[in-house]
């Protein structure tokens, strides 16, 4: 029950795990080890994604071409059908995303 | 944007920070400086609590007298309505929290 323990630090693809879900939200850690999106797939999802990472590094682009730079401690909300894919997680260690997926957002997209 | 930024190092109460919110979920970060829970006064929520800490260090009481302790990376899932207190964080540096209310769970409490 801690997300820095059991972490793969070789994985054939990312490693998806649910640790919480109700009828409308999905809590998922993610472990990625030098993973990135196969090129020209996006993600386009029904729901929104509040992500922020917890260990690692990654670079995410967004359909208009701006790309965030994540290290631990940031995060991010994706509202639902914002296409985004993950150009780069570092090679170096394992990165460990906290990823929170739901519906029906309020808030705003990448206010600073 | 960071959840390991603008963190006060003495505070008259916790503070709550609303990061995201949807219809039916509320993200929160929340920074304790050595805050327990009133004598005597127990959290009863109307909605599921999934919770980790991210940093500093904490003990929750329930209200059948189980006790945890959570260190950086502890998560837990609290089932609405289940009666919880903050017996303790430590005085030593700030514990920040991140908190996922939502409703109609699914999942084991206390599941090791």
């Amino acid at each position: 029950m801690n997300l820095f323990e059991n972490v793969p630090t070789h994985l054939p693809s990312e490693l998806i795990e649910v640790l919480a879900e109700g009828e409308s939200v999905r809590i998922e850690r993610i472990v990625s080890t030098g993973h990135s999106t196969d090129p020209g797939e996006w993600y386009d999802q029904e729901q929104n994604e509040w992500v922020v990472v917890l260990k690692g590094e990654t670079r995410l682009r967004f359909s208009d071409d701006k790309v965030i730079s994540m290290q631990p401690g940031d995060h991010l909300l994706i509202p639902a059908h914002q296409r985004h894919r993950v150009d780069w997680t570092t090679p170096k260690e394992p990165t460990i995303w906290l990823a929170i997926f739901f519906e029906k957002v309020s808030g705003t997209f990448l206010e600073e």
